[in-house]
């Protein structure tokens, strides 16, 4: 267990004080460096103990078979697995014979810390072999925000006591043993030796090691450098084999002497160029880190964060554990994103295999809102990431006998591998996600270039897509039955008011992008006819509403429903202890789907509805996916209950830190830390985009006495700075001077000139704070009412 | 393909004139032989070539991992197939050196013909070695129905122009090779090797196999006994191996000089009793089985059968076609069933691998009907074995957090095998076809002892499982949500009107039944508030009707679905070439379900819904399952179409004789040969119990002349003789003079003493004759109008 203990509360860094071998999976996710094309768990430098070794290139995967029982039509036959590459963290030490390992001697020290400005990580260990020798071992790691393909790391040694024979050893490691997996579906498949030697190479204090997986047909190389100053006399030599490279060092030192290695590390691969372009591309990059040096490194990281944090950071006043987990979740946002440059985001990063690795609707539905208001770059490359397998969309939707495309529910490179269509490709939704997250952009941003360049085709075919899908009925209203919405507890149903809604958008906003681009509209064979056909569409959906109860049925019928059975010993997430045949048909939610809608499309609703829905499933939902807290969170708020939204919010941020959900060893859930920003900033913020408008309708609750945050809107940085009673809007750069934004249902228009400050909108909440399934409470703040 | 004049018109058999290799597979389905204990497929004697070998015992199978790319709660582990055992079949000849290999020298004549009076396959063939040597070989091989654990063989080889020195190698062998399996969902998994030697053992001519499963750990021996006749010298002599027993009999023969041999088998299996045991068993029967004789045994069998269609015979002037081919089913749902003895009857009998060998509600629903009115003891031995699963019944409904039992969807010994949830365990109706067939054989029977040794406690934990599915909404209506009926083109849905209807039935008639036995009833702990929710419940009971439309709705919306887009260039079955996904929310069926309810229960519709419910789902079931046929035959019938009804029959009548689905090679479909008979008696007969009196509505379709079919009621025999005009009624045997039965809605009393001739009521159709989608007319009969 990750307990409260675990971590020290401080603004700028998570730092772990003692070593617990039983978290340690856990923590090499916490720690885990990635700039979005590399990704290194935070595994000891000695290799071992771990917890799971892991080390990962952006969408370099190997495929193997989907399985069947029951074999169907169109069911995809091949899933693709993030592998774990050559490892290059690996440092091991011999303290005269005895190698540094925490299990054996004595620990006396061990800290671990991530520094989330200077986006490092920190190591300090100070151990007495089981000889009585003493050593004091510091490393510091980096994966590069500035060069893509770079990471180092800083190793030193000191000995304190006594004069010591220290060896170490540098290594690069191919296909590392893997734990079992585990019986959790959320877990990663498991490729055994996935990697092929190609080719190694070494000099005397480098090496390059050359693979290629079997199946997928791509090749990798990874190689190392060093840099090693010690007093004294030193030996380094350099092996290699095909699965290894070893850089050997062996000194003396004599108390308080320190043997310092800078190791760089370089990583490349490639489906499509030569070897020896790979190869040529992986030395470039280690010349160039070398080059660049251990301390230039350092500095163009923290210019990097020093960059992001300015138009990103949340100052979360009064509730000091939220401050730390926002940071902590919105510097693994950037990690995941920063460099990616046209590969996924993947569900959980860069940070463990769970999941396969793959990205899912998470990426344009919680990732991307945080980073187009924060690093927009990142969204744009995501979204041409996307855009970049529509022709493997076409060919899904032309599979499934439906127009236009459809994107895959879970993928690596753009093929569709979900092996359970009823939330898989019945999921459909994840099309209309995508689709919004073009428009926000464009709107955001007021970038049009993306449209021009890819959106407005994406727009179309997913347009297209939803036009197929559904139909009139005999009254001329239209559905789309047999969908998944994104509560995973209700599948394959009709008329989802959250799909319907978003298909609804999609259709409007591809229109509406045809206007715009005519001449691209054309060329994608759009006619008048077609336009008008959508429009007809989106203005007949079918939106179910029981006036019974004065609630939105999340699908048809949805509240006629058997209710679930809670009882006090219900066992949470109710997905490993009850079958989809019990769970579908029941009222009962994994996660917010109605209140997602009410989010994104929230000018749909009322705000009586707003109130009541809100109550309705908050009674109903469990947030066994992490996906949910978030979105309670910012309903919760704007429906006036506040103190909930809170604990939603730090429930959201705290996943990773406290392992909320069991599953942070496999790896860190990057749509609930995005969701933490979406809680603050949606929630207290009340940041709001579905009118084109910059919107927000701030207030805070209790715990939190003031809240700051920055976004970017149209090339002006935004600062809000929200406190109890007031809110003051501070506009910088920008094209022009003037920014109309509208607070609390006010316009308001904001100025280069001076802040700007507004009262606080008190809500009043129309209905109490509802109450959650047994156990599925939110834990609260310290010293909060609810 | 298997044409039209691939087996002449005949009334008690079916007769092969010449080989057609292409179709081999396929005539090894119809020329099986079984007793429901042993199944042998109609390999060639001498092996090859072969379309799938085949030697069965049925619940004789082997376990299997079920694989699962993303895996769910409660998802069985392990799948059961049925497995090809020790083939006692194989029966080489060597004519002088060559061997007698019909793809190789001169085949001059063979000819196969399955006698349905007779029990037996004969074979006869006339062949020209290759050095120029003929020979006339025949066979004669039965299963028998009077001795459970015995099969025979005679087989003749006549020398006919030069002197011709026979060798024929008679053999046990085990572990045959398997073809392939293909990528159709519907065909078994193939294991290889199943078996492991036990012992093997051998006298002069006769010897022993015992072999045993590997995972699920059953043992089984193949025996075989020899008597062999030959004018002049002749060696006989038996090895024996791991797999592998041969007796060879060496001769030489002048023209027209007759080497003849009786091969006796013998064959049990267990999974209880020991090794010694089971051999001494099965020595036991192959020393009856010699015992008896070859002349015996085929006494036996031909007079068990005349005792088989005294009670069970169709006779249908006009239509020789449909004549052979429901004589032909009935044969075959006889061999499935005869000595199944407390044993599941596959959906394929004995007769192939198709679907693992696997039982599903086909053995209640559409075999044991027939059975019931035909063989009754077999109806209830089959009743019985679902009984004996009630146990793993009740754990499969404890996994899922449900009251009661539920049987699997499939399986061989009673463990749920289905690993595709939405149309397996999905599809509870499954328990109320059981629970129907129990009541069945209760009010056609007469026989009471069946429901108090297993009835009452099948019909108990059925309906407790109906009642903790379903549930009152806040407006009292009774649901069960998230279900699969029968289609199983629309899965996981509310309201199924056909389950809804089917779990009352099983509500009243278990707690009906719980008044009859109320000793039985305190020891399941029934009480009276549980037997009163039962009826609440089923008085409750939601029935979706579209008012606007006037028909029925096969569940809640579904009249407002999309309609399927039929083209002209529309492939089936549909769901090899479309996705659930998209089949699941579209009007479109594989197969009756409003139109089963409307058949089982037919009084809960009024003539008119009958009429506009047929005239509805017509146009939009696509009869891609082979259980869909009859059903529309009886329901086309009733509501007047009875030209529409005929060719419906035949289609269900012809299945295997044509190869109508394309998968007759994988074995035989019982339940669209035992809905041959329903077609015939349900539909031309009107045939009903639903009210508890033997209802009958006789007409007849413009191709048939004449119509007599015999059935049993409560230990009478009774003819029905139908012509266009009378139908005639002949009461046999029975406990008392005289019975009271429905006929065409007025009530008439039957006796012993004289037959009843009535007037035949016409029906004349409300609407006109509906088409089908696209290329599923079915075939009509020459000289039909329709």
């Amino acid at each position: 267990m990750i307990s409260d203990e675990s971590f020290p509360i401080e603004p700028w860094c998570v730092r772990e004080t003692a070593l617990h071998l039983s978290v340690l999976a856990q923590t090499e996710s916490v720690f885990a460096l990635s700039n979005g094309h590399i990704g290194l768990r935070g595994n000891l430098d000695e290799g071992e103990p771990h917890g799971l070794p892991g080390t990962y290139l952006n969408s370099f995967f190997e495929v193997r078979p989907l399985p069947y029982a029951e074999a169907g039509y169109s069911y995809p036959e091949e899933g693709q697995s993030i592998i774990d590459v050559t490892n290059g963290k690996v440092l091991r030490l011999l303290v005269d014979d005895e190698p540094f390992d925490v299990r054996y001697g004595d620990l006396l020290e061990h800290e671990r810390t991530l520094d989330l400005r200077a986006g490092v990580l920190r190591r300090h260990a100070r151990w007495c072999s089981p000889a009585g020798k003493q050593v004091e071992v510091r490393s510091t790691r980096l994966v590069s925000l500035a060069h893509r393909s770079v990471a180092a790391i800083e190793y030193t040694v000191q000995a304190v006591d006594q004069f010591t024979r220290v060896t170490v050893q540098s290594e690069l490691v191919t296909n590392e043993d893997q734990p079992e997996p585990s019986a959790d579906p959320r877990v990663a498949a498991v490729l055994r030796a996935p990697l092929e030697a190609v080719a190694h190479e070494g000099g005397d204090q480098q090496a390059m090691l050359i693979h290629r997986t079997r199946a997928s047909d791509l090749t990798m190389a990874a190689a190392m450098d060093h840099i090693v100053e010690v007093p004294g006399r030193v030996e380094v030599s350099t092996e290699t084999s095909a699965d290894l490279a070893r850089t050997t060092v062996v000194c003396g030192l004599r108390p308080g002497q320190t043997l310092r290695i800078v190791k760089f590390l370089a990583y490349g691969w490639s489906g499509l160029r030569s070897r020896p372009a790979l190869r040529d591309q992986v030395a470039g990059a280690l010349t160039g880190a070398r080059y660049t040096g251990w301390e230039g490194l350092l500095g163009a990281q923290r210019a990097y964060l020093d960059d992001f944090w300015d138009s990103a950071d949340v100052e979360v006043e009064g509730d000091p554990h939220c401050q730390q987990a926002v940071r902590f979740g919105l510097f693994h946002v950037l990690q995941a994103s920063a460099r990616a440059e046209r590969r996924a985001i993947p569900g959980k990063g860069l940070t463990g295999t769970g999941y396969d690795g793959h990205a899912f609707w998470d990426t344009e539905g919680y990732v991307l809102p945080v980073l187009t208001y924060t690093a927009p770059r990142a969204a744009a490359d995501a979204l041409r990431w996307r855009a970049s397998t529509l022709d493997l969309a076409r060919d899904r939707a032309a599979e499934l006998a439906l127009e236009g495309a459809t994107f895959p529910w879970r993928t690596i490179r753009g093929q569709e591998c979900s092996a359970y269509w009823p939330a898989g490709t019945a999921a459909w939704h994840v099309n209309a996600d995508i689709a919004m997250a073009f428009e926000r952009y464009r709107i955001v941003t007021g970038d049009q270039s993306l449209e021009a360049a890819c959106g407005v085709e994406v727009l179309v075919e997913t347009a297209r897509l939803w036009h197929s899908l559904g139909h009139h009925d005999r009254h001329g209203r239209w559905h789309i039955d047999g969908v998944t919405g994104p509560d995973e507890y209700t599948a394959v149903v009709n008329d989802n008011v959250f799909t319907n809604l978003m298909a609804a958008h999609n259709l409007r906003a591809a229109a509406a992008a045809c206007n715009r681009h005519p001449e691209l509209a054309e060329r994608l064979s759009v006619t008048h006819e077609e336009t008008a056909a959508w429009h007809d569409a989106a203005d007949a959906v079918h939106i179910p509403y029981d006036e019974g109860l004065r609630v939105h049925e999340q699908c048809e019928g949805f509240t006629h429903l058997r209710e679930w059975d809670f009882t006090a010993d219900t066992a949470y997430p109710l997905l490993l202890h009850q079958p989809y045949v019990r769970l579908y048909p029941s009222q009962v939610l994994k996660q917010a789907d109605l209140v997602l809608a009410m989010h994104w499309l929230g000018h749909h609703f009322t705000d009586e509805q707003k109130a009541h829905n809100v109550d309705y499933y908050e009674r109903r939902t469990t947030r066994d996916s992490s996906l949910s807290a978030c979105t309670q969170a910012v309903l919760c708020a704007e429906v006036g209950h506040l103190e909930l939204a809170h604990a939603y919010t730090v429930e959201a941020a705290m996943i990773d830190l406290r392992d909320l959900h069991h599953n942070t060893r496999d790896g860190l859930h990057m749509a609930s830390l995005a969701g933490a920003w979406t809680a603050l900033v949606g929630g207290f913020g009340g940041l709001r985009d579905d009118e084109k408008v910059l919107t927000l309708n701030p207030q805070l609750p209790s715990g939190i006495s003031r809240l700051t945050f920055r976004l970017r809107w149209r090339g002006f940085r935004v600062t809000v700075d929200v406190c109890h009673e007031t809110a003051t809007y501070t506009l910088r750069d920008g094209p022009h001077g003037r920014l109309p934004i509208r607070h609390s249902g006010e316009d308001v228009e904001l100025t280069t000139d001076a802040p700007t400050t507004m009262p606080v909108r008190v809500r009043t909440p129309l209905l109490p704070a509802p109450v959650q399934p047994p156990g599925r409470a939110p834990a609260h703040r310290r010293g909060e009412r609810t």
